[in-house]
């Protein structure tokens, strides 16, 4: 019995989000570069922003080039690669700026772990950019890898979105203290945006979860079943996302290399705070989840108490009835009472009486 | 399918225990002032308790600058600040008791999980208040914060309530250890009185879930298993505010800065101690409380039982005789008993056999 | 919906069991002394032993100032107090034995987790007693503390009763290593005693599971769920007044302070040991306890399985004549088959083979 | 309601096997020698191998003191004892070999947790030796206690049995290492064999597993869901032998004592790894056993929707034909219907008709 | 009743997966050389290969003794040994490489959990080949045992297979690193490629889940519980094998020997993280199993509401009907009825609107 699996394009979707194929890359030698995702853009963009506490200059680049003589000015330098499709620019990063082969992987393997890579001279860390999509109720994620050298910061985006801009509006506004700070800070300030974003979808999921449990007691029909179970897995990917994410930040707090500075430790723990309160409150929505599961059931079985109830209270009135008016249907030539004048109602009165006396038997068993 | 989530007030509230909209701060740098939460009393009420052990000064403030002379003084002063909408009192706090913008974030948003923040001057302290609505059913929460520094406490409540009273007391009555000892002890006792307010829930809770245990063995309707969701809900966020708890309070413990002092710890042990039997409580309850819906489902499903069992035995007895008085209720023109004088009394006879043969079968079954 | 709870005498115990009411402490200063619980004795009870290898004096105490000369002598002396209401004696023995007032406070609060506390001069243990009433079927615990210090030990019963009876025997008539060892010795025997009990509350439970587990083959009735959650709550009673009795056991092999001998440690990891075993005997008998559980509920539904089959036999055998006998009781004026001399006992043949038939059909199925 | 226990013979086992009672040892004063467990040999045996790497003296002993010369000599003297109840031997051989008292009273109580205990100058282990008896589909356990010294290992079973033959034959035929090297392999290889035996009662538990798995399908009977909890049952039995012994090899492992020679250590890292096996296969076949249980239990609902289906259709079918015909049974004067010729035939068609709708319907929901 | 237990050969595999035969191994001594296993190929196959950056040599052994003068080649040598059951040989390798019995006994007992041991001078490593065998649905595992020293590494494998040709062929096209690094190097490639095999394993569980999923909704039928319950029991096998994996590759990552190179440890480190990232997918699979199982239940009990509904709906319409046309086939002389004109008509009106009231009834109970 072999499986032919002839998946609708909708439901095959649940288990990429787990796992990727990884099957082209079987056998390769490792830190071979290859794409494993979609691919989410047609061109690859990249832009660069740097500054100091006194100036900034930001550009879109053409080629990927343009963005080297940067590495070595003392300025901050953030340079965002949104695409990864586009190996070639990748290898040049990759010997520009002395990564490892295997993070170069890492970061085109869109099916990473949140983690945190500590090298000699720069820190990888690849994390899941989240948004909840209410219309399909799945959350989307997308990979964000980012690494924090000495005096420059790289991220890499498979999409485009805005979900920096806020970051980059507070470095042209030179809002807060991101100007007067190191990488390390502005790195800080793009994981926090990814949490806060979390939040986020804490809220929208927070919303669905009510939504069922007000569902589930006016019409729990079956397909909240089906429901419950999608919201579990949501709240499983969302786990998975963020679980690992508390040792990532715990890791740059122990951090021994300079590139974290003293000065940034407290935002780490903030950081890390923040991590705590989502893993909690997924945590938390689970067993809300589960809470629905029971109610649904219980309420499912009360149902078909319901339904029983009925059907018991009319046999059970009807037919010892129906059996009294079946003796009388009977054809035997002897049977006196047929002859006799006030059978009829007497019976009609007996049977008055039977109906009466099994609904007072049900209200007091609070059938009904 | 979108959906559009007509939410009633009243389920509304649940989510929000577990989360506060942080939407509106998403993209705003750290450190942000933005309060999170309801704005739960119209004005900012100050008031300062200065005190030593041999003198002590009381006072409402109109202004938060008339508490700052306090700070340098030998004495213990004890700010409170009830009402965190004024967003510039607490800015002034800030800048005057050198704190850390990440911090006085914290103290306004008030979704902080209990958490214990060492700097090296003060220490931070964010808990729950909680008290338990019996009306509702559902355990209200407000978030107190404290700072603890050489010589002075400032402590932050979301909302007016006397819940320090008597804390205040025992300073005024300079009653206990209180007066002679410094901010450490004073900290101790406010968090001790939080911890205390935790046991009342903890019995009001326990006073529900023996009524609910008492109704599931009386009348265990459908109602019940919201009951008893909600109660697991509440025993949910309990657990929330009250496990963490356990490691803020073992940090004050070690804690290396001398702000604490060595007299001090058995009193911080004592805390650390309830905090663990508070904890064990809610375990337990929480076992108790699907204990309880075990008990809730068995007895459903033993009444459906006992439904089924009534639909049997009356469909079992009558729906053969029925056919019996159905035979004799034909038509055919040669049916020999019909004509036979003893027939109908003998048939009569018969039938009661059978409904009596019946009784004794479904006895010895033990169904009635 | 407020609620009033009427609770019953009888079911207001079990949370008692998990919880005393502390409100009546709430807002007092730390160290109040204040008798939780229940009084339990009329009297306060005092005795004192004082012994060394040689000589040994026993008496009954009218004030507890008769026990304090014994304080300073080399020889070891017991003294035991039963009864706690009385609250000038406990400061007595307090302010004579430099026990901090935290400790007799512990020492009132009958609610207290089994712990160990160990100041500079003495060590401070609170554990439960416990005995199992057969008769209502629940775990009776009584708390004990014991002070042991560099020649004298403390115990605080609630209640009169014989558990310590066999060490005070064995003081007597000196068997053993008892009278040649100091208080850590005696110590250990007390706790040995108190462990040695939880011995036989196990032996009565699991007496009580092999009862359970008799009936729910034998009859399983509906009341089985309710004694089965109440033997989990005493089972779960029974892990937390054990759990944290390792640890404690743990704490006094560690100990660094003096009080416990060298010669002493391998009698304390016996306990421990003994304590383990008691913990994983109350782990085994909650699995077996939900053993239990699993096979009421399958027994529950198997009984179902069996009403549903009578009730389906008897419907599908006689619904089908019924009808085919109603079908001749109709008075249509052409019906041939009326007419028919063998009409009748064609189709009694029929009717006969069609119950025939079905009860072949039905054993095949082997509902019957 | 005291609960007088009537326990069959048989059943009462099951808890013995979890405890045994230790009433008759309450009080007593510690290392107080008292056999706790049954006496299942009539005749205390001993038996003594001598044995270096040249010669080997192999003797039945009727004396214990005859073993005594050899404990001086520096060759390997095994001691073998098996019988507990004569405490008048052990106490011989705890004065000869100095054990503590302690080790004596464990070593008679057969309700030992598997452990280690290591003294200055031996170690003592106690395990259990396991068999599964296929008929009673339970496993019997044997306590067996081993002290390893210097220069000879005693031990001490609980009945007779060919366990250990495996061992003394490599001795006697000196085969392997065992002969050229001390007693603390030996202790290694009397372990490695009690562990293999776990393999063996697993292979058998593994038969009845497949055994349980297969009936469910073919007749998944009431009976079936106690012989899964007894299954349960050995299996929660086969975990508590188990799950301690890690800990004990561990223990020898880092042991500091020179007892356990350094070449003897990767034998007992293997053996961890053994003990490892054992304990994952075990949690293996609990996953399993709650897997079978699913299936039985989705198995009996499934067979009560069959049941239900059955009463359906036919109820279904039937009661609306048998109400056309009973329509036409009534007694009206005035029913034209009644006069018509066609009226019979028109009507049977039409309940034909009914009957063949019917069954298209029930079809169309696959229930037929 | 003893159990004779008939199984059939398929289903007699499962357990054999979880657990090979050990009892021919029983009572012989450590180290003993016995083939635990199947015999998979027909002959021992032995391959060498041996490279260093310049120059390679790869060559078919017919002897095992051709392998031994590259032992001290300078050069990297890897000696793959295919087919285990001729102990011969692996005596020879084992005398030769002078590696310790008990590891030549696990290379031979293809029961083994992954593992590492490090040796003084080499590496032992044990893991298992997965692939998945998608037409009966389960995992295949085959052990793959592998000894790195200083300058070669051997590899045993329980049957003929490709798997670790990818390797090969870059060794002999010189791709990537491996030719210019040691063995160490050749170790992490090959466990890389068993690891990445995983991933394919993964692949096609998840999409057996999805197609179970699908079916799930679709038509559920009962032998779904079955694979459900197989597919639970691959995953449990799936976890066995990579559990332990991730201790295994921390230890070499910790290794102290000089045997792996600081320049391999990112490679490792990456290693480690796919492993995780197997181990979550597991996890990820076995919470979505269980789901599925949810979704079948509650499929199962909406189906038996279906169910009674329509049974309930017929009954109740039709059985107070049928009681009504009863009443009119009673044969009393004095029904006045049965002589008025319209009563039939009547009747039949009163008839059609029960029967249009009930139905409204239960449109109103949302059953229609």
């Amino acid at each position: 019995m072999q499986l032919k699996i002839p998946l609708k394009n909708g439901s095959s979707l649940f288990i990429n989000k787990f796992m990727r194929k990884r099957s082209k890359k079987t056998g390769l030698p490792p830190g071979s570069m290859v794409h494993v995702g979609e691919k989410k853009v047609e061109q690859v963009k990249l832009s660069v922003i740097d500054y100091d506490q006194d100036k900034i200059e930001k550009r879109e680049l053409k080629e990927v080039e343009e963005a080297f003589p940067f590495k070595d000015t003392p300025t901050v330098t953030w340079l965002n690669v949104t695409g990864l499709h586009d190996i070639e620019i990748l290898e040049k990063i990759g010997s520009r700026y002395n990564i490892h082969p295997l993070i170069l992987e890492d970061i085109l393997n869109t099916d990473q772990r949140p983690k945190v890579e500590i090298a000699d001279d720069y820190i990888f860390i690849v994390m899941k950019m989240l948004s909840y999509d209410s219309e399909k109720q799945e959350i989307n994620a997308e990979q964000i890898s980012l690494i924090l050298a000495e005096n420059y910061v790289i991220t890499f985006q498979e999409r485009e979105g805005d979900v920096f801009n806020p970051v980059r509006e507070r470095i042209e506004n030179s809002k807060g203290r991101i100007r007067k700070v190191g990488p390390d800070y502005l790195t800080y300030a793009l994981i926090d945006i990814l949490i806060d974003n979390y939040f986020l979808v804490l809220e929208l999921i927070g919303e669905q979860i009510e939504y069922l449990e007000g569902n589930v007691l006016e019409n729990p029909d079956h397909t909240l079943v089906q429901k419950i179970q999608s919201m579990k897995r949501e709240l499983i990917f969302l786990r998975k996302s963020t679980w690992p994410l508390r040792e990532v930040i715990s890791s740059l707090t122990r951090d021994e290399t300079n590139l974290i500075k003293e000065a940034t430790s407290p935002y780490l723990r903030d950081l890390h705070d923040h991590t705590i309160q989502v893993i909690d409150t997924v945590e938390t929505f689970r067993d809300m989840v589960s809470g629905i599961l029971d109610i649904y059931l219980s309420s499912v079985s009360n149902r078909m108490n319901e339904v029983m109830k009925v059907l018991t209270i009319i046999a059970t009135i009807f037919i010892p009835l129906t059996f009294l008016a079946g003796i009388y249907g009977m054809n035997f030539e002897f049977m006196p009472e047929l002859k006799w004048h006030w059978s009829y109602p007497v019976l009609l009165l007996v049977m008055i009486s039977v109906f009466i006396g099994m609904l007072f038997y049900f209200r007091r068993k609070k059938w009904i």
